[in-house]
Parts: structure tokens; C-alpha cells; sequence
């Protein structure tokens, strides 16, 4: 399994030239595996190493992993760091892997990457299936649920989207959906576009690429109506601001479809292989994630390792448009400003929020903020001092910065710190609702059970954190993901139950938004994750 | 030599779903060659098999040649068509390459294709250098002669540029430029912007990427005063309409490339690999041609197998605004109609003239006509039928195609077939002049000496051809590439010395542009290919 060395010198190319991308590995006994321990070792790659380190290893928020690096530290070093996890920042996998695993997994590294196919429109078409033909759609809601303040949870361990009914707090059905979904997305409002039934579709998009099509005015057992896939490795999706697209990006093949919204037909492709922002060609340049601009008629395309926004008008498919805005290392994900013409979005190894200005499809400003910012949904809310601002939570470090997102009104806070908040652990997502008076960050990354368990609430006014909530006591438990519901009365956090993530003891605890007590708990749920309530979501509360 | 094959079930894809990139070939006696052999027959391939196969072999104007396909065809099969040639077009190489060479380089195409290496901004910068420091560009011209009446040569197999002196003949000096120059562009006027030294700066494009400046004002020995190197195949070369920028186009790595166009430091690189019109992904995605619009501020650029136009803005480097303009494989060479607006290019594989509208930035039309068009710098004309008119020579068959290309004043014979004109043999290049009642094509690719040494003359009046023209008698020349001088009162058409190919036996013969008579022949070229009048491209006069 060597690599072939391409004869520079053969073609004429001046000496001195660095090499990149191949390199001739010569070595007497070469790592290898059976077959089987190959294909199983790729598989544990695939689904717990190929996110942070890249299905071909060149990494990214992990280290490289190409041989060259790998077969210096050797197997027992690479046995125990996958074992063990680092200081930087990894994860122990011995909890979860066999010691064998691990050893076939430390082995499996030291080999050459092998690189995964391609996938061609014609073969996303293959997919592409109607569970309920368009023209049986209702035309009105088929239930008499309040579907606008319905919630859709990932259920992520399942492989399926839970409809939570927010009147009722009742689980109104379980649907299948790809692996480990993302990411879930509603049509939403548009500024050119307010239809009586935005907010009623949905589309998830599975890490394994598939997609499928959730009709919330169906009878619980025909919500499922669509179904593609249009990647092997997938984070994200949006809809387009006219209801007529739906675009997802890819890990693996990096790239963007955007697919007929009525049918999930595969319609374009766009490959998102390209230079970052230091000019050095990266083939493995993730879709990291995608929104629809609310008020222009684009998506927004996050490529994490370019370091670029790419601005996509979904007016003419077959003279596409895109703009290839240069910002920073590695983009995340982010949030639109109150009025939908500013887009932030974490540049997590840059420590940076990244401001696009969709309006003029160009880059706005780079924010300093701390150890890997992580908005998630994001929050945006109004400042005494610094008039309307935006927040996020870091991956990195127990803090929430807030910046001024005002440019018209507030020119001379916008998009500088304007404060930041202490918390206990660093964290995943922020929340807040125009309706609250407070904040909600929760604390997912930090390693003491009782802080990962607890979220922290502070008062817009005082900037002060005011209360410190456990979420649950239970050992392998932990709380994320703040989302209210449609009017902002209630607060709805997420139980991952980490240690039994295959079975429905995770739930959903309510909270009163004003006086911060529990409300209600909803159980029977499989490590529930993300949370769209489709009333704010189609109306861009965040 | 094996490739690694990606376990597709291992990470949960669909039974049935085509793999496409990769596969597992497996046979007992692999064809290997020595490493000295290797590199050679690497060489060989590159200089004269890569540009229709493609250097990862997956075909285009040529065969795929990846071993799944050459090793069915075995040693003896293969080595027999490189050395005689095929029926399907490709030439013998038994004049150019021993019975060994021959041997070696069908046993390299039963191995696996090596990748080459990519190449960043950081080394395309390594090989920047000024010859003459801008601040001691002259002001004036610092010499007597008519620069604007210059012809500025490609000197092919010599790796030379000559500056030809139209009044005089002479040859004002040979300038070393890259590998087998392909196209050389000087500054042009621009809707926006005409200065008193446009047309000063020229700039070309070696087949080995390397990038070279001239400046025809500076005394002979000083017109070279810049160099950089941008790929490591290429093969066209642009100027910004404000003199700014220079681009050009990679066919490997497969990317463009936007340069300073006083010191050609590269400032930005952006990826061409992409999806085909039908949805597949191509990884030698390459630049076949790179044209500055003479209207807008934008570059287009033709991605070959791609059969995408790529509109680009070139006002704001970090905000890139592209147009993906879909239209049909493989894109080749083409030309502007008189307004500017219309670009008219051949897809060669598909036999359709593509017709770009630069100002709406999207395809305007896709005109069917014969074998493999080719126009190389095209010709228009007003006919008195159908009014302005644009016309196109063929690879593959002995005729000229003429359309309309005046949809405001013509609507109805607007990108339509307006008439063809059969010629003796199939040509690679047509050209006319506004002051003159000719048009002009050549027969380079016809198989018979006579035909290939003649070229042809039709009158645009009667459409018919009034002159064929015998250029040259010599055994092993052929006569090729037609330029009017500044005023159109010459004709230049280039004779290539190809049996001596390496020592300057070839020459350029002109004619009296309206008796058609001869009038001189320079001696002393190198097989001379392209000719560019600086006046008359400066001003867009084709």
C-alpha cells in the first residue's frame, strides 16, 4: 500500500519546490489488518475519528493522522492516546471500543487512507423515493394539534425525529430518519415570501447523507412523505426563502445539492473542494453548515477547512451564482442578526465570530472572542449600554461573549465585545427569546458530571448569571440545547442519557421562563439533541 | 500498485449504489516498469498524452486510459496504437519514439496513474521575480519603431516568444518564455477604460505553467521583466480590462490563478474541480481557455470537462463573485461577437458553438454544428443575408460554419446556422479583418501535405472560395494561423517547420490582404504557431 511518488523532476519542475500531498513511505513491515479488521476498523473511523480528524486524515479540529505521522508515534503510543485521550482536548474511546478495537483502530491509521467514491447526481437519484405522492398531500392539518407550536427533536442515537407537541407536552410520533441527525430545518419566513403553510415541512439530514421529508399537517403515521440522500457524511440543510429548494452539504463528498423541496429530487451539485484562505488546495473541504438567508434570495454555505462563506443565489441553477466570501479557519456554525441581513458564525480554530453581510454578499468583520466559540442555535437580545448584540458560548472555555450587532443604530459597539459572562463549564448552545428577560447557556463540555448536568441563566439587564439550574442528578446524564416555545413562556433543555443512548430513557425538561422552575418533564425520548420549535423557527427568534 | 477499495457496506451505504473512483484490481503478474523507466515514460506521457487522456487518465478529446481498460487491451495491443495510431483520430508516435519508449509507455499505462502534486500560493510565489523593477519601467517607448503594428510570435517547440516588427519585417528579438507557450494576451482596451499604454504588456502562458511578462516599450535585450509559475500543465492566459490582474488556467492542478499584473505576484486560487453537466464529479476539471470581457469587470473562464463557463468578478479578490455557467463538454477556444457582449466558444465534444451573454452573466445559446469546431481566434463579418456573423473552422471535417450573431438587429438569424462554406481539409483556425472582403482558414489537420501546406480564401460577398493558397512546398511543413497586421492590409500565416522542429526553419509568409499575392517571408522562427497583431487585439478587432 505504498503511494506512487509523481517524478517532479521528470516534468521539469524547478528544484526546491516543495512536495504537497505525496510523499514515498518505504518501511520493511508495513502495519496492516484482515480484511475484516479493516473494513470494521474504517467503520469506528468513519463514525467516531472521521469528524474531527478527516475521512482522509489531513485533519482539522483533531490532529493529521497520515502515516507519516502516525507510524512515528507507533502502535502503543496510538493504542493508549486513542484509549486514554488527550490534554488537547480527545475524548477516552476505552469506554466504548474493546481493547482489540482500539488496537485495530491504532493500526489502522498507521495504513494509508483510503479514499471513499464520489457520488453523482444520477446516483442520489436511486435514493430519491415518495412515501406520500405530492399530489395526496392535505391541504389542510389532517390533526387538530397546534402544529405551529409543535417541537422537532433529534432523537440521535435512534436514528429518528420525535414531534413533541408543546400544548400538550405529548410525543405525537417517532419518525425514521437517516444516522445521527444534525441538523433539522422548517421553511421559513422570507421577506419577499410569508405563506399560510411555512413552517409545515421539514427536513433532516442524517450523517449518513440521507434526507428525509417530515409534513407536520399528516396524520402522525404519514409525516415521513420523502426521502434522498445526497452524501456518504452530512451535517446540514436548509430550505430556500421561496419554499422551492432544499440545499444539503456533504463531509464526504465535499459538496452542496440543492434538490427539488416538493419531491427531495437531486437537481445540482456543486463540489466545495477548493483553496483556503492561505491558498493551499484541501480536498476534504466540509460543508460545515448551510442557512437560507431571510432576506435574500441565497443560501448561505459554511466550508469549514476554506475558511470561506460561499453566498448562493437559487435563482438560476443553471447560471449559478455564487460569491466565495474569505473569512477564517475552520467555520462552524452561526445565527442571523434581528433584522436577517447579518450572518455570525464561529471560526472555531481562529477564535472568531465571522459577520457576513448578506445584503452586499461580502465580509463584514471578524469578532475575537475566546477558546472556540459554538453559538449553535445562537441568541441575539437588547443591551442597555450596547443596544442590540449577539452571544455565544465556546467549546473552549466557561464564558459567553456578547457583541454589538447594531451597525446602523449602535455603530460604535457593533461588532466589538461588549461584555462577556463567566459560567462554570464551557458549553455547546445558547438560547434566549425576545419575550425573556434572561439567557440560557448550557455546559455539555465540561468534564464534572454535576457542571454537565447543570445549565446557567443570566439577566439581560445585570449581565449577572442569576441562577444555576441542575437539570438532572443522574449518573451518565448530561443537559443541552436551550429552545423556547412558540410566545416564550416556557424553556425546554435537553437529558442525553449518555451510558444507555440506544434506548428512550433521555428527556425533555420544561421550565417556566419567568420564574425558572421545572414545569413538566417529557420522557420516553432517545438521547434527544437539537430541539426546533417551529413557530420561532420559522420567524427567525432566536 | 494496488488500490485500496473503500469497504462501502462498512459504513452502511445502499446495496446497488455504483461505486464510482475506485476499485479493487487484483492480477497475479502486475506490468511494472523500472524507476528510471517509470519517470521516463511518466515524461513522455505528460509532453504528449496527457493533454486528450488527461494525467489521471480518465479521457476526454482522448480515451480513458485507467488500467481497468488498458489491461484488457494488453502489451502488444497497445504498444501497436501508439506506434500506427488510431482510426478514431490519434496520431502515430513512431517518428517520435523508439520501439522501447514505445514499450515503456504502454506498460505505464497499465499502472496505476500517479496524481500529481498540487501546488499552493506560497510556491507559485517562490517562483516570482522581476527582471526589471516597476520603478524602472520606462515611460516612453525606448525605441523608434512602431510597436503597435508589432506581432508578438509563439516560437513552439523553442520555448520562445519572437517580437515581430510589422512595418519592417523584422525580428526585434526572441524572448525566453515557458514550455510550448500556448496563448499569449496583451492589456486590451476596455468599455470602462482606455489608457495610452494599453496594448504595452504582454503575458504568456507556458504548457509547463511558468508565466511571462514582456513589455514591448523597453529595448529589445530588457522586454522580458517578469516571471512566475502558476501550475504545472497549462494552457491560457488573460489581462484584467483595468490592467490590474492577470489570471490563467490550470490544466494541472486544475484551477485558476489571479495575479498582480505589474509584478504577477499570484493573489488568489480557486479550485475548477468540480460536477459535470450531468452530475458527475471530474477531479481534472481543466482550464482550457481564460478571455477578459471586453464590457464588464470579469474574466470568463472555460472548465473543460466540466462544460461550465465561470464568470469572474474581479473587482473584490475576497468576496469572489463567480458565475457557474452551464453549457456542454468539452469546452475549448472561442472569441468575442463585435459588441463585446457575446462570447461564442466551441464544445468540441458535443459539436455545438456555446454562446455566452456577459452582461446577464448566463448561457444566451448553443448553436449545433459540425465535428469537433475549433476556432482558435475566430472571425466576424458581415454577410449580407443575415447581417453580423461569426464563423468557425473544424477538427474534424473540411468546412466552415457561419452564424448569426447580431440578436438585437438580427433576431431572427440570431444564433442559427447562416450558411457553411465546405473547404479542402479540416483546419484549426479562421480570421478575417473589418477592412477586408475575405475570409481566411486554415487545413492543419488534413492528412495530405498539399492540403495541409494551403489554406483557403472565401469571399464574404458570394460566399464562395476565390484562392487556395499553396503557403509552403517543403516536405514536412504545414501552414497554419492567420493574423492581419494593424489596418488589415497584410495577411501573416505561419509555416511550421515540424520535421526540424527545434531549429528556426520555420517562417511566416505575407500576403497582400486584397490581391492575395505574396509580399515577404520571415525567416529565422522556430515553428511558429500563434501571431497576435498588437493593435488589432488590443482593440479587439478579430
Amino acid at each position: 500500500m505504498k503511494r506512487i511518488k509523481y517524478g517532479l523532476s521528470a516534468i521539469g519542475l524547478a528544484v526546491g519546490m516543495a512536495m504537497s500531498g505525496t510523499s514515498f513511505i518505504a518501511f520493511a513491515t508495513e502495519p496492516t489488518l484482515s480484511k475484516a479488521d479493516f473494513e470494521k476498523a474504517q467503520l469506528h473511523y468513519f463514525q467516531r475519528c472521521a469528524g474531527c480528524h478527516g475521512v482522509l486524515r489531513k485533519g482539522a479540529t483533531g490532529k493529521n493522522l497520515e502515516p507519516e505521522n502516525t507510524l512515528k508515534k507507533g502502535q502503543k503510543r496510538l493504542e493508549k492516546i486513542i484509549s486514554l485521550g488527550t490534554e488537547g482536548g480527545m475524548n477516552n474511546f476505552d469506554d466504548l471500543f474493546s481493547k482489540q478495537e482500539i488496537a485495530n483502530l491504532a493500526t489502522f491509521i498507521q495504513m494509508e487512507p483510503p479514499v471513499p467514491p464520489e457520488m453523482s447526481l444520477a446516483q442520489m437519484r436511486e435514493h430519491t423515493k415518495q412515501y406520500i405522492a405530492p399530489k395526496d398531500y392535505p391541504t389542510k392539518p389532517m390533526h387538530g394539534r397546534n402544529w405551529e407550536n409543535f417541537f422537532v427533536v433529534i432523537e440521535r442515537d435512534a436514528g429518528k425525529a420525535a414531534i413533541v407537541d408543546g400544548d400538550t407536552k405529548e410525543i405525537v410520533t417517532h419518525i425514521d430518519t437517516g444516522y445521527a441527525v444534525h441538523v433539522i430545518k422548517g421553511t421559513e419566513h422570507h421577506k419577499t415570501q410569508h405563506t399560510k403553510d411555512t413552517g409545515r415541512f421539514w427536513y433532516t439530514i442524517g450523517r449518513d447523507g440521507k434526507v428525509n421529508k417530515i409534513d407536520l399537517w399528516q396524520t402522525p403515521d404519514k409525516m415521513l412523505v420523502a426521502e434522498t440522500k445526497m452524501a456518504y457524511d452530512a451535517r446540514d440543510i436548509a430550505v430556500s426563502g421561496d419554499g422551492k429548494y432544499v440545499i444539503a452539504g456533504g463531509y464526504w463528498p465535499a459538496h452542496f445539492v440543492i434538490m427539488d423541496a416538493v419531491t427531495l429530487n437531486p437537481l445540482k451539485v456543486v463540489s466545495t473542494r477548493g483553496y483556503n484562505t492561505k491558498g493551499e488546495f484541501i480536498n476534504e473541504a466540509r460543508v460545515a453548515a448551510i442557512y437560507t438567508t431571510p432576506n435574500e434570495p441565497t443560501f448561505l454555505v459554511a466550508v469549514k477547512e476554506l475558511g470561506q462563506m460561499w453566498q448562493v443565489d437559487y435563482r438560476d441553477l443553471d447560471n449559478l451564482r455564487i460569491e466565495q466570501i474569505n473569512s477564517a479557519e475552520f467555520l462552524h456554525d452561526g445565527f442571523f442578526d434581528p433584522t436577517g441581513r447579518y450572518f455570525q458564525i464561529a471560526a472555531n480554530a481562529s477564535n472568531k465570530m465571522v459577520v457576513v453581510d448578506t445584503k452586499d454578499r461580502k465580509l463584514e468583520k471578524m469578532i475575537d472572542v475566546d477558546a472556540l466559540p459554538h453559538p449553535g442555535p445562537g441568541a441575539n437580545w437588547i443591551d442597555d449600554k450596547c443596544g442590540p448584540v449577539g452571544g455565544t458560548t465556546h467549546l473552549g472555555v466557561g464564558l459567553v461573549s456578547v457583541w454589538g450587532n447594531d451597525p446602523m443604530g449602535h455603530p460604535d459597539q457593533a461588532w466589538k465585545l461588549c461584555y462577556e459572562v463567566e459560567t462554570d463549564g464551557a458549553g455547546v448552545f445558547i438560547r434566549t427569546h425576545e419575550t425573556s428577560d434572561y439567557v440560557w447557556a448550557d455546559q455539555l463540555k465540561h468534564p464534572e458530571p454535576e457542571i454537565q448536568q447543570s445549565v446557567q441563566v443570566f439577566d439581560k439587564k445585570t449581565r449577572e448569571i442569576v441562577k444555576t439550574i441542575r437539570v438532572t442528578e443522574e449518573p451518565g446524564k448530561a443537559a443541552l440545547h436551550i429552545e423556547f416555545n412558540k410566545g416564550g413562556s416556557e424553556v425546554w433543555v435537553s437529558v442525553w442519557n449518555r451510558k444507555d443512548s440506544k434506548n428512550p430513557t433521555g428527556e425533555i425538561v420544561v421550565y417556566d421562563a419567568k420564574t425558572l422552575k421545572e414545569k413538566a418533564r417529557i420522557k420516553g425520548l432517545t438521547t434527544p439533541t437539537g430541539k426546533f420549535n417551529v413557530y420561532n423557527r420559522m420567524n427567525h427568534k432566536t
